[in-house]
């Protein structure tokens, strides 16, 4: 089968005939065709026989960066393994393995690794060789820790790396996009953080306009996640959303957003945190979704946390605070009001912002 | 007559009946009563027997910064003259010039300065001496270019240094916003800048929290201001504010004003440019009341200019470049533009960014 694109943003995907016309297809193994155009003037040789990427959690939103503001978090994300495979055509992709077993697809293009890994194998034109590719969740779906984007961006980066990483970030994170576009709608706010790493600003899709914001490397940020046994209502989530805003509420929201910027350039943790929390048009609409989460942030103030909202469409609540003992003690709490106000099982990670986004973790050399 | 405040934010006055009952009275002296609490426990004594300030210039909105940002332009602004005066009654304030003449009242209950003048005096408890004032406007009144913001601030600032530099720069801003809320609204886009110099953005006005944010030293920003003969439609300009935003402007404009901040942090002149001229809120509305306002800016890009927007509600067009020379060439295109599209007569100004705000630019000792 042929998938072909006509821009690297928006691919229209064409099967074809010696393969299978139809999407709903079995086959996990897919071949890029590259009959329209390509980044590069020649196929890439592979570098690696086989590499392992990783690639962090994120955080969306960030209280008033709705859809504009992403973060990467570190020690929590997804593994992907990527091998060259004499077994799978060339040109092609085979998802190996899920771990843990899950209901994710293992059908490349329905599958978040599978399809950043086929657009990135696209942008570089592979033909001559065929790809495995092993996925290891370490994210749960659907908590709001960018686990799709995670994946997409563990996939995206192991195969540019595996032909010796002749692709932009900014490449990579519109290979995550094609994946995050199919899944959870076409944001860049997990996924830009995801390949990136650190704090990214979402300036315009149209073209992609990306800005890293460097948070000072001697400061301390901590992410204390919690995350309820909940399954947030997502077309609920959606149409909390208002349509229209006030022209107070929009002054409001934009002078937090540009505040929690200034104050991630700045390292001042206690201004990233206040703004974090005080977000008047989405949060206000979304808490009261997700059982205990109004609680909960007022908890987390309480034990100390500089700020809390609730981490992309949630139900997972993040507050932030510049310590891992105090970053522990502000989870314990938030997980007893999880269960007091809300009646839900939770866990808390106390965890560090992640400056470095998606990477090799290992690889063999061919 | 005593004026008294229930608040440093929002001052109830009252008129004693001992000097009028009636607030159109013809008297220029006014005393500060201070029944009500002072920040200082002891009244200072007089450092200086005169000073003279000068507060710049400033741009408010700044595009999608609407109500939020705004910075100080060095090189033009007012001045104000303080003396001890023992001929006006002691912890009374006159004004006893304003040049060059203009419809401006000289009772300082009326004044931009006069009101800011008497705030700073009762946050001191000045009781003992009586204070003259002369006011020299450089700024044009209603031209966007922060004018009332501008007199306010050097006044504030004058008596201030007069009695020793006793209040914080937060302090003089409070002055300076009783005396905007009487004149062109509760708003602090201008006297923040024009009491604190750069640009500073406003997080929230309850508490009062300011945040300046630095330009870097080793970089150029140069301001071109063309101001056209024109009287911006004050009501029309407010009317067409839109009440309600939809979600996705609100996303696009929060997103630009978050860059306009990296990009003033950073020193990066053209990403602030960019976002500069990015608004899709308010210039879209406000733009076509202004004769030739659409073609000046798109002419000011043209010339180079990395942005261009209106300055706070117009008729002043503000377009951003790093050099003094291409500024001046964008300056005469858009002055042409303003002739040619809408008919007006206009001048252009090359101006620095002001680092430092309001100061004293000579004092005499007592």
């Amino acid at each position: 089968m042929a998938v072909s694109f006509t821009s690297p943003i928006k691919p229209i995907i064409f099967f074809s005939p010696n393969n299978n016309q139809n999407p709903n297809f079995l086959s996990s193994s897919f071949r890029c065709s590259f009959s329209l155009k390509t980044h590069l003037p020649v196929e890439p040789e592979p570098v690696f026989s086989s590499v392992k990427s990783f690639a962090p959690a994120t955080v969306a939103n960030l209280g008033p960066g709705f859809d504009i503001l992403g973060v990467a978090v570190d020690g929590i994300g997804d593994f992907v393994s990527l091998s060259l495979d004499p077994s799978v055509h060339p040109g092609e992709l085979s998802i190996a393995s899920i771990s843990p077993a899950s209901k994710l697809s293992k059908n490349p293009l329905f599958n978040c690794a599978g399809i950043a890994a086929l657009a990135v194998m696209k942008m570089l034109g592979i033909r001559s060789v065929g790809l495995s590719l092993s996925l290891e969740k370490g994210l749960p779906l659907g908590s709001g820790l960018g686990s799709s984007a995670a994946s997409a961006a563990a996939a995206a980066v192991a195969v540019n790396e595996l032909f010796g990483g002749k692709l932009s970030q900014k490449d990579l994170v519109l290979a995550g996009l094609e994946s995050e576009s199919k899944v959870s709608g076409y944001h860049a706010d997990n996924i830009a953080p995801a390949i990136m790493g650190g704090f990214v600003l979402i300036r315009s899709y149209d073209p992609l306009s990306l800005k890293r914001l460097a948070f000072p490397e001697n400061k301390e940020l901590v992410f204390v996640l919690v995350s309820p046994e909940f399954e947030a209502p997502t077309k609920k989530m959606r149409a909390a959303l208002p349509a229209e805003i006030t022209m107070a509420h929009h002054v409001w929201n934009s002078s937090q957003a540009a505040a929690l910027v200034a104050a991630v350039l700045e390292g001042e943790v206690e201004g990233l945190g206040r703004a974090l929390s005080s977000d008047r048009i989405v949060e206000p609409k979304r808490a009261p979704l997700i059982p205990g989460m109004e609680g909960v942030k007022k908890v987390a103030i309480e034990a100390g946390a500089f700020g809390c909202t609730i981490s992309g469409a949630g139900p997972t609540a993040v507050a932030v605070t510049d310590g891992e003992e105090r970053g522990r003690e502000i989870g314990e709490r938030m997980v007893e009001a999880f269960w007091k106000e809300g009646g839900l099982r939770a866990v808390a990670m106390v965890q560090r912002l992640d400056r470095v986004g998606a990477r090799l973790v290992g690889s063999i050399p061919r």
